[in-house]
């Protein structure tokens, strides 16, 4: 397949691409042309197809993966396509997973890593309310392992639910380990647990917008409720345990002001709230130095989360 | 009954109370004693069991009705009991509303005229939740009677939810008939459950102090958590319009810093923090305001919760 | 009349506009062009005059009353005027209330209730100085039917001073009703009075601008200093009265990071902020939700002054 | 006169002294005591009558001047007087510049440098303006010498309102010759005005505390309304140059969060806010260090004003 | 030795303590005594010296160690001592180990475990310096192992500097591990160096008071000050890493709040913060939950630092 | 020399200019063309090489001054210059002066100011530390002639770092005569040192962009670090003194969210923290009103720094 981030002027393009976005907009000379997004899992393109009433146009619409024909121009700096074919194509055509930004790491080896860390906790209430998601239900295992944990900030992108639960999993393992006072089982729980709410807060791909539930309610307390309705089904599920793993999970975000309507109470709130937080920044900043060089001592501009301007480290091989 | 703001120095008192604390100290000269706080409605006072081991006093404990004989003195300018017996009461001896502050309202009318808005709710969902809770659950209604709203600060009373609900339910009814475009039946449903979470939040009278379950998770999440599973119980409960009641319940503190998972995204629960907010501020002015003649011009001094110094209006009779 | 809310792509108009901005520009070829905003009270729209120097475009200047032929074209998707003739109108050739947006209200009948509401306080004091502004003073009566609340955000209308100020005034007597401790008569005084010092603030429509003394002093303080100087032609007015009276004044935007000298320190005050502030927020929302059908489930993205995102809540026809 | 501040252990006080606050107690034992508050210029001394029914104990209130026969006695550290005659004195056995604390400074002298600035002010409106004021209105003048600029924290003394103004004016005059740019006539009126306020905000010596109206009002709103009294009454009075003067008083605290309903505008308001925060800063370090010995090292703990802990400045002498 | 927190009404006493504060006061009868406070490692103690004067006391002063006679009281439900005899004792006679509280780790392993740490750093530039100062540098390196890391919120004791060091060097090495991105050298060197400034800015036990440097500049300068001057002995050390290491010290409290003068711009500086803020929250907890049962549900009540109610978390042994 | 402010449309222009930027983009047809910013010291104008590949343009960079032949015209609004011709030229063609921004007052008479400030300096110990940089160091002081102060924010241009020392130098200076309790010596030093770090902060003309390390350390503590190494070498300079100085020119940003790390503790600090922000703000606004004719009562909008709306004062003249 022909990827976005390949186009270069002068192309002719003919592949299949998601429409994304479509608009009909009106030209200076009073005619009607199509302006459209197109989108790969290497980036977005503009395209324009200035007459969209041509035999060579078929109907189509947003969300939809069309077949084109095209080639590529320069505009403000950036390719653009001149459409002058396109079809609607069917399923089976094409691959989605070529279509959604994806997770640099292997997901079947991350989801393994996770249902071993599973497998670990020893707490007979938390193992089996891990299995009951993990194991047992199918649909939300499948779900998860292609969901993103994000719109558009870090983790945006299929697997990037994952990639970030098993990052801050394997963090909290580590303070486990390091710090006796915590409670292993219930902080590694915890810790899987604490975004599964994202699977209702946001659309799957290539939506991957936010839902009316997740604008609404959103995933702190949606996480919430999933672990309160499954818990309801284990005999015996000591309450104060489940407490505690809800109260993790609503106080994940460490602050009021992050949309948590809780304070971490217990120390294993506490940690996880860190071990979350790093793994977003990190993330975030990978993600900004993506494509530059390692050691490149030139400063990237003004990063609004970390509320500075920010520069790669330098290499310093000796 | 003799009721405690009646002490005056020198008064006998042989009448029941509810211990609310006991500490057994040691006294300068080295010798146990014990200091109580005793409780009925009017509110609190000190006692001092000088000889503990006497005969005339009987093991009890705190949180236990007990009777006593004892004399006023004054300390520090406030009364202050010395016990001389003392023995513990049964069941039946006493009505536990004397020892509880209560509403100065009538809670049997007030309820009636909750239940009059509830009738009033003509969305047969909604009308069923509310009748779910407030008519079928009956211990449910009466609990939610007799609770309070806080711990120590405004509506701390019994009957204070209920109160506390009526109010800002009939602002909310007064809302919907003032600006056409909000929807009466989630604002007045929203209105009546928005504080329905303190039912688990705070334990019942006498203690009326935080669960663990109020700690851990807030009555803001219980109370969406409390909808949530009685409409599963309502088929064909529409999927929109109990995400909207939940949000509406999740977003009445209004900002993430009071501990509102959400901001309020849809009008009704604009409205509703508001009339929230001003019946709090209202309650805790006029509580402030308690015993402070009306009219007075003295400036009481300053007030943590409207962070400025506060006086009562004047009376200008013509 | 012609409005530009109905303008289509082709359409040929002759009618008479407001030229808000007029900008004298150079093309690429190097010749001058205006570049026009043209006003009426349903929008606005943009207008370029081409061959300025035309015999058939007479003198005009930005803030006149100008009457043109033009055709209508489509530019970035918006309306945009071909200007071919332009001659100023003199007064009397329009009605000015053709070029103000105007509140969807009728303006006598929000007076009327406003005066009953004035009819209605008891306190002899009160009463006069509600009456010198609103009965004696025509001029200070006719420009508050007219005058806007604002210049760009909620009420930014005419009569939208007169319709804030009615919603904000029927709630407090409401409030007043609801909570028996609340002084009627100073709370409805105040609340008539609180947004009066926008009479100077903002000047008049069509300019609608904030005045120097309004950038430099505000509406605040002026609303204080207009019941200072009218009361000192009282006699008798109690002074306690008067205070409260500007302290409600003054302390109506409720914090002091909204530009109140003072924080409520009486009851009133309090309520009237409140009020004030709810009323605010509904009529943005139901500004943004214009031209949204009800219950429309779609977002409406980031509003800034709730700091949320928005969407109409659902309709549940049973 | 025998100063409070030099009392000892074991001496014997016969002399008079305000009596700022008096209660009536109750012993341990039952009987009656009154405990007072004495107050002279150095400072304050707890005082206790043991037998308040005693003959040699005439009736007495605080705020009256009384004439003691005591012991000095050491209670937790610190002087306390056991009176045992007392007696209220009539006006004139007494001097009442002995009973308030008053500024280091000469106040006749201090007057003196103010009036100077005064008259170096060209501008007709403003000099006429301050003449009313400082000249003219003999009892503001008078009370303007002798008031305090707080009630306890800063310039908390007899002559403090006049110390402050003119150390805020003489820093404005010097700016004023230092930045070109900057209006010496309106910045120095402004310095001179922007207090006036705290005459009706405060109430004069011995009481020193707010009155309603600073409460409810404060002295930034006062001050303004002060000068748009006396300007009114001076005709041709520039209308811009009064919004102007008026703007330099309501923003003098720089922030709204300090109670300025409008952040500096102008050039002026800015100096002015910097040049008045700067003196109560440098006031409030100077009180402060009174009584360290200049150059000592120790540290003196937390200054919440300053938000850090404080210490002096060393001394290197060569 | 007897240690303090041992201590029970009745007792006789006669050990060595240090006196760490003393303060000549006047009873009531105006009779001079001594009021002191004494330390061991285990806690602090008041002692009275009712007859200063007597031959049985010897001179002393505070922050000397003395041998003393003395009877346990009780006052307040706390434990006092009535000393009898006191002299000043001579180094030699007492073990100082025995006076500073202590961590609980054993610090030479965990000084080992640091200086393993130290090995594994790659970089010649970054090893060298660590080497100047943790092996070449005697005297510091007894002084790390022996500093307090605060004068009184978490790690507050002898070890403390160290504990706190090793343990936010292991969380970043592990993080290293995790994040492929982090430079692993520059990161353990940061985290080794990140609070080495707290060597000037506290004062050693048993003082463990802020320095006039630590007051003035503040760890975090000095700490940078400290890495500058031994940089500039080692050749070639290249600028940039320089610049990078001192970074991540300057920006290690995240926040300009917390007296960081940068914010982390780059990677190893936003995962340090993270980790040395999370130790510093596990430690204040893991003290505050010092003497509770593991498992024990009740709630401590408020935690300043964590701003929220604190409790343990439960045990669920299956 | 012909400056870009002159430049009107049509105009054929013949001389040098700093290339400040450069950028090859791609035409809508397809072609290379260079577009540049071109610099002096009155302002930046954009140019257009539609033929970069023509004979008459030779190989240039960005930061490179050149030689132009071309022609004005005028885009958007802007002029835009059409080059033809374009070479590089060597130094000496051209004064560096002529393409840098400049104080408007004269470095050198500045500069003999500041000495004299130097020169007045009683303390032998700073008196040698400020004659080491500003008469002992000629690079240094060369530099510091010459520096800006900022980027872009106030004083961004050469002889601004000089300008702005001076100004609060001559504030401090006042305000020790005026306040006795400052210590004249150490302020005027603090107030001469406390930018001192913008040497190395900043890159020097015509470059002026933030350094790595101005990024990482930032001047607040290089200057600390810039003070602290000279000390160094002053034989017996007291720690204390050192120790006030480098503290002063730590807190002298008066906030941590400003950048300091230690909030002003002795006076002097406090002084100077206020004298350099008062300084910025006047600066800041005289900038602002940089063409705008004095007395002029028009609104120039919103100035972020100041967060408000700004206009001229009026101009009086009697």
């Amino acid at each position: 397949m022909r990827y976005i981030e390949s186009f270069r002027e002068g192309d002719q393009v003919s592949d299949i691409y998601l429409c994304k976005q479509k608009q009909t907009l009106v030209s200076k000379v009073g005619k009607n042309y199509d302006s459209l997004t197109l989108q790969d899992k290497t980036g977005v393109v503009d395209g324009k197809i200035w007459d969209p009433n041509s035999a060579a146009i078929e109907d189509y619409d947003s969300m939809q993966y069309v077949f084109i024909n095209a080639e590529v121009t320069i505009f403000n700096g950036k390719p653009q396509l001149k459409i002058t074919r396109l079809r609607k194509v069917r399923d089976g055509e094409f691959n989605p997973a070529d279509y959604v930004p994806c997770s640099p790491y292997n997901i079947d080896e991350m989801f393994a890593e996770l249902k071993k860390l599973i497998a670990s906790v020893k707490n007979p209430y938390l193992g089996k309310l891990l299995k009951m998601f993990f194991e047992e239900d199918e649909k939300f295992a499948a779900a998860f392992k292609l969901h993103s944990a994000a719109k558009s900030v870090h983790h945006g992108f299929a697997g990037g639910l994952l990639q970030h639960t098993l990052a801050v999993t394997k963090t909290c393992d580590f303070l486990a380990s390091s710090y006796g006072i915590l409670n292993r089982d219930l902080l590694v729980t915890a810790a899987i647990f604490h975004d599964a709410g994202k699977i209702r807060e946001l659309s799957s791909f290539p939506l991957n917008d936010y839902t009316d539930e997740g604008q609404m309610i959103g995933h702190i307390v949606i996480g919430s409720e999933m672990v309160t309705e499954a818990a309801a089904k284990i005999e015996g599920f000591p309450h104060r345990l489940l407490t505690e793993l809800k109260h993790c999970i609503l106080a994940h975000h460490g602050e009021y002001e992050f949309g948590s309507p809780k304070r971490p109470a217990i120390i294993e709130a506490v940690a996880l709230a860190y071990a979350d937080n790093l793994d977003a920044k990190i993330e975030t900043l990978t993600e900004a130095f993506n494509g530059v060089t390692p050691g490149d001592p030139t400063w990237l501009g003004y990063n609004k989360w970390l509320d500075t301007n920010i520069r790669r480290t330098g290499i310093y091989d000796v």
